[in-house]
């Protein structure tokens, strides 16, 4: 299986990176780190990360979308926003963290389906797809093969939760173990 | 204040950018990505990071070392080792999480120091710094100016007691919060 990460300028890091470190942990995945135009792309904390222009993701596997103050230019751009849903409509599987949900709801491939996204740009995100079954109350949502996390650190979440859809839940206790991590393994757990 | 993270290839993605989420959102913070030789450096999950070769980095601020299963080799590197120790000695604040506790500990600076570490290496760990005084149950510590973290997601929770003890509560809080973050909030509570 394929993991290809979509990062763009101001990306949230840890938005692309706990569920990186998740997925990163299948065996045999292969992981990939795509930005729309490719070359070495910022994130809001200045993470200077290499990446290959999107257009060469192979179909099939994974699209992961983080979430940052990055989308808010990109959810404008319809150039950008076709081309996404040209790659979100070959993956197998999409996962949107925080804000990525509202770039993903642009495109319309959310319409009619439930989703998730952060807590404080709730309204922009909600305005970004106003036919989305937006669920404020969710730590993620899967609907088919779209997932969608609250904010930041609830990606980390859905990725285990998305490991123990697809690999059952040994398979995700034993990466959480790994990482020492407190997983908030209900997804209608929000406390946020 | 400067946040200077320090990377090596195969370190473990989530043990540098849950901590540079953190502190990347500290007002004022610069932030520096560093390695031994500068360039892109890839993490264990693949993830490429240009970098700067580590003595570009300026006297004082926090000093951010990752673990991973690169640690392994550079344990064993005399020449990096010295090189590790002159930066840790000029650092206002080191911060180990997992594993880079055991690079640390080989510059014998934590030595007479409480440190702590991630379970699964612990003995290995314990072996870089015979003279450490080792707490394996710990979620974090602090011992003067050098943290360490228990595995992977332990970073996180010691970055934000690491704002906590610098800025105050208040600010930890506000971070926690944006990150919609189950905060392990007590440095001792440790389930692994």
């Amino acid at each position: 299986m394929t993991i290809n990460v979509l990062l763009y300028p101001n990306f949230t890091v840890l938005d692309a990176f706990g569920p990186v470190e998740v997925l990163g942990s299948l065996p045999g995945r292969e992981m990939r780190y795509l930005s729309p135009d490719g070359g070495i792309v910022r994130s809001g904390q200045g993470v200077p990360v290499e990446t290959e222009v999107m257009e060469t993701m192979a179909p099939g596997g994974v699209l992961l979308i983080p979430g940052g103050m990055g989308s808010r230019p990109l959810a404008k751009d319809e150039a950008f926003l076709a081309r996404l849903k040209a790659l979100a409509e070959q993956a197998d599987y999409v996962l949107c963290v925080c804000t990525g949900s509202a770039l993903l709801a642009r495109t319309g491939l959310l319409d009619g389906r439930r989703a998730t996204s952060n807590k404080t740009a709730f309204d922009w995100v909600r305005s970004c797809g106003p036919d989305v079954l937006w669920q404020r109350q969710a730590r993620w949502v899967a609907d088919g093969k779209y997932y969608t996390s609250a904010g930041v650190s609830a990606g980390t979440d859905m990725a285990l939760g998305f490991v123990r859809d697809l690999f059952g839940a040994e398979e995700a206790e034993t990466i959480c173990r790994r990482m020492e991590y407190h997983w908030n393994r209900d997804a209608d757990n929000d406390i946020f």
